[in-house]
């Protein structure tokens, strides 16, 4: 077991008007991820609204604040119990058995397009085995290609641009990862998160982006840029890519101060709680879809 | 009331390995949208899967054709009944009160990058009076700039490429006004159906796109082609745009037919049933969604 | 008589390898720009070339420079000798007598897609009389319609990217005010130059681009930002795009400093030297050219 | 030396308006590409405007067309006497010394982003040894991963869209393959001809484009798309890309017909007039060029 504790802290300026906020900050509530413990504080207070969305688990803390400034700090204790699996024995889905509420996640969407890269991704992996390890070698491939460099990217780029360029941040490499595995009929999904663990040469801790796909019968996790273990990903949002995982949707004109963000992990092997660390196994914090469900 | 019938007929060549199918072609299954009778033939017979997203009434058609030819052939009877409201008293929504699971057709996607054209859209559409008027202007805006011409487009344009370039077919123009609509706040999305109505000189029947607005507390049918009356309008498929609405993904190496679609109306004044017309009033297939709702 | 003197100081460290650069900082070399004095520093010593194409004025600096520090210092006086001409005069060529080295300047580039905009250009722009205040329209359009702000746009960005988000620098307005110009076959090109007399507000003096359109029998000036009078420009490089005008080419491992720039005017008028101001007339630095000539 | 004639001929129909035309399909003049006669037939007749730029070769028919039927045969026998060189003597330049009439075909272009390639570029050739072999491992890269297919591309489609699609026609493979050289710093640029010897099943003879790479002192021939032995192509405009080599410019309500067009070459070893075919030089039709002359 993992138990990861996190701390967020965003400020806001409002500027004249009152301004609405849709956050996607709350640790995801899902059968493998417990959230044992979380605060909020939403300051100078303004009424909210707490919203889940059963399906993918998000949760959303939506607000109208006044002009001035806001706070708004969470903080949470998850505890997140892998799924552990050889990968060996991971295969793709075939297309007929993929479960009706994970097709969506093949479909090109707003960052990935996966239409235009269909001949690119077949060259590249079509000859591979299909099962977790071709799923490996995009992600491989798309980490040796990219180089990472925050500022060189926008909000606006894309898979398309990232496969061009090759280099962008970590949104860009799940981006451009979820398109290929997308474009040889892989469902992949984009996880906006939390990581423990990445190197501090890499800068302050900031919210990060990775990559799950859909293997045997549920989803597991990737992280092309390699920041940190997977084991030490807390889920926050999911989606088919970053415009449905935003962290702050925002209406209004207001001026935002870059995050503030701390991490840590619980080392207590006595009561079975470990820290993160690379795993030789697949990992995942999803459970078993079937492919009849609907 | 609206009775309308219509055929479908599809073919393909397969070749020659087993492809996999997913059609949306079955008439959604909604409270105001009632499937009277339907048929289904697939030849040669093939195993199929019929399955139903619950949350927007999308029905799939999932089968495995083996190499040859397919011919899938599926006609409905369905009763419409339109909620009608007078335009002057539709508000649009506060983004506070915009209800969950309507929040993600504010996001951009695939086809509508809503995040690149919000000054355009704010310059354009910003001063208007929000509410059901304020969508019309975009509508009117969209069809006055664009002009319809099949050939000028493919799969990958996109509403920015629409705008640009000012032609497009159906689906175009629909990702246009969903992207416009989005860039100043308002829901969008995509519907792809059945048309009834349309002038002979536009070619035989074809499959449409369309576009719903949401306002006050439902969502609102718009077709900015102008292509036909919008009570003449069967829903197949509801969602962020034309990648998650398409009426067949493929997988694999098949030659397809271009459709054969028919369609009539029902004129039957003593029980009930009218011709399609042009209403002065907003129409909604669609029932009231609560902001509270999850 | 405009009498302008500037200087320019570029600073760069250059990795462990060696570097080529291509300058174009020169001030051009037009019978209505002369040059009456410059300096030349480049320090460390390296050895240099000094090329210019005489078709379009332009002189570049070539070196290669060792590893370390490189600073490359410019300086020169130059009168301007402004051809006025009255606008209502200007009329715009017809296509059959469009002198041949100006065709080059009617066909799309890197950043100036005029192929994509015809339908635009001709639905805004169509209607208008044609001649010098067409070109004005098109100058006004731009500059109403777009937000002068640096940092949001990168060196890839187009004039098509400029059309849909309306927001840009120097070289973002003039790339969609040439695209917009030659989607009705105006001939534009782009001109970076030093500007005199732009707002304190708007930061240090830095380069800056701008825009010619063929009119009557030579090239007039616009700049579509507004930052200054067409008066106080000094012409360096003259191409297509930005893509031709770049001050620094810079091929190998180096880091730049933002450049330097300072610029004064004369102001004696006993001499004939006045301030750069705005005019009434539409101002060229170009000699006439004729539909024969090749 | 090879002799080849062909034959051109080019159907139009004007609409109410006159309508203006830029040809560029004379057979260019070089001093390695001989017109040993030629023939034109504009019908009806209609004045015309013979203009050559001198620098490129290219020359342009310009006329005027009235409403009606507009035909324009244009036929030429060449002689191309190739200049030969072992490939393995062939040297990329060192950017210091780039001829100062080169410089240009190392910028990006409208269809050829080589900016945006540039990271791309050098990590699949930046490794290779420099010169003509990587030249030409850019060509066969090309050709290895690009698949022809008429239909699939347009007028807009750019290298970058053909990088991530790896489908197009000949332009398409001469875009990717100019944009990858420039990327790497090698000049190229865009030649639109005439070919002889393509395989019958490509079908009718049409237009051609291919590339120039520069390499010693000149410009050498390379066709990624295989179609035909370099030796069997006629140089009718030379240009950064297919923007500056436009067959036929036309301004006004124009409709095209396809082009017909003939080639033959002259098999009479007797007076040294030999067939086209494979060599195992690198080919060229271009005089030398030095580093110093402007």
């Amino acid at each position: 077991m993992i138990r990861l504790s996190f701390d967020i802290e965003l400020k806001y300026e409002i500027a004249e008007q009152p301004a609405d906020f849709v956050f996607n900050i709350h640790a995801a509530h899902t059968p493998l991820q417990t959230v044992v413990t979380e605060v909020l504080a939403v300051s100078p207070f303004q009424e909210y609204r707490l919203q889940t969305d059963e399906s993918l688990g998000n949760r959303y803390l939506r607000l109208r604040a006044r002009p001035g400034p806001l706070s708004v700090r969470y903080g949470a204790t998850v505890d997140i119990n892998h799924h552990r699996q050889s990968a060996a024995l991971l295969e793709e889905v075939a297309i007929a058995d993929i479960p009706p509420q994970v097709l969506p996640f093949i479909y090109p969407s707003r960052y990935c397009e996966a239409d235009r890269l269909r001949r690119f991704a077949s060259r590249e992996f079509g000859h591979l085995r299909p099962g977790y390890w071709r799923v490996q070698a995009i992600h491989d491939w798309v980490r040796q290609r990219t180089v990472f460099a925050p500022g060189t990217t926008n909000s606006s780029s894309s898979a398309m641009d990232t496969l061009v360029e090759q280099v962008g941040v970590c949104r860009d490499f799940a981006h451009l990862m979820i398109a290929l595995c997308r474009a040889v009929n892989i469902p992949a999904r984009c996880v906006s998160g939390i990581d423990y663990g990445a190197a501090v040469q890499l800068g302050p801790p900031d919210f990060h982006a990775y990559v799950e796909a859909f293997l045997g019968d549920r989803w597991y996790l990737f992280d092309p840029t390699g920041i940190t273990a997977p084991m030490g990903l807390v889920r926050l949002g999911t989606g088919r890519d970053a415009a449905d995982v935003s962290l702050a949707t925002i209406f209004g004109a207001v001026k935002s101060q870059p995050p503030l963000i701390s991490v840590s992990a619980l080392d207590d092997a006595a009561n079975g709680f470990h820290l993160p660390q690379h795993s030789v196994h697949a990992l995942s914090t999803t459970m078993p879809l079937s492919p009849e469900a609907a």
